[in-house]
């Protein structure tokens, strides 16, 4: 009676970038950079109000929101996120270079 | 004489969270998640002046850099990135149901 949950998908970042371009750019492409930030305010607004009095669950959806926004702004401006991670965190902390960070925490980057 | 560039890796986001959380969960947990979301609006701040007038190279930097903290508090909320978008995009656009969205311009979700 009792059902495993399904083991978790470990999408690339590619992959979802290639998602939501499939599942969406004609708009995004339609409403512009413009337009398509402030979709992306309106998303961050609601993690703020999540991460302050929302659930697990609430938390969850607006980070995926937030992402998919950031993603589609990627997808009109032509920005590829893997490769975006890849050229400033692959090669260790932009700041100190190492892998496990040591720069004064006034300078995170 | 030409060197080939290397290959673009396309990271996981379970793998990129893993490389956040080693190289600076340890500040990110004391700094909390208030003074990590300031983090991350100056960095949309950022990413917002390299769309409206910055290079191509600027505008990948700050996409990277907004990722990393939006990483970096799904971090300090506990919340699995790669999760969290399989759920709310796995099955298709969360408005209509459809891979290919087909929700009106004012309801894409």
């Amino acid at each position: 009676m009792n059902q495993e949950p399904a083991p978790p998908v470990d999408v690339s970042l590619g992959q979802f970038q290639k998602l939501i371009r499939d599942m969406y750019f004609e708009k995004d492409q339609t409403r512009g950079v413009e337009g398509t930030f402030m979709w992306l305010m309106e998303e961050v607004g609601e993690l703020s109000s999540a991460l302050r009095g929302g659930t697990h669950e609430e938390r969850v959806g607006e980070f995926a929101d937030v992402l998919a926004w950031l993603t589609t702004i990627a997808n009109v401006a032509g920005v590829d996120l893997a490769d975006a991670v890849n050229q400033k965190y692959g090669s260790g902390c932009p700041g100190c270079g190492q892998f496990l960070c040591v720069c004064d925490d006034a300078e995170k980057p």
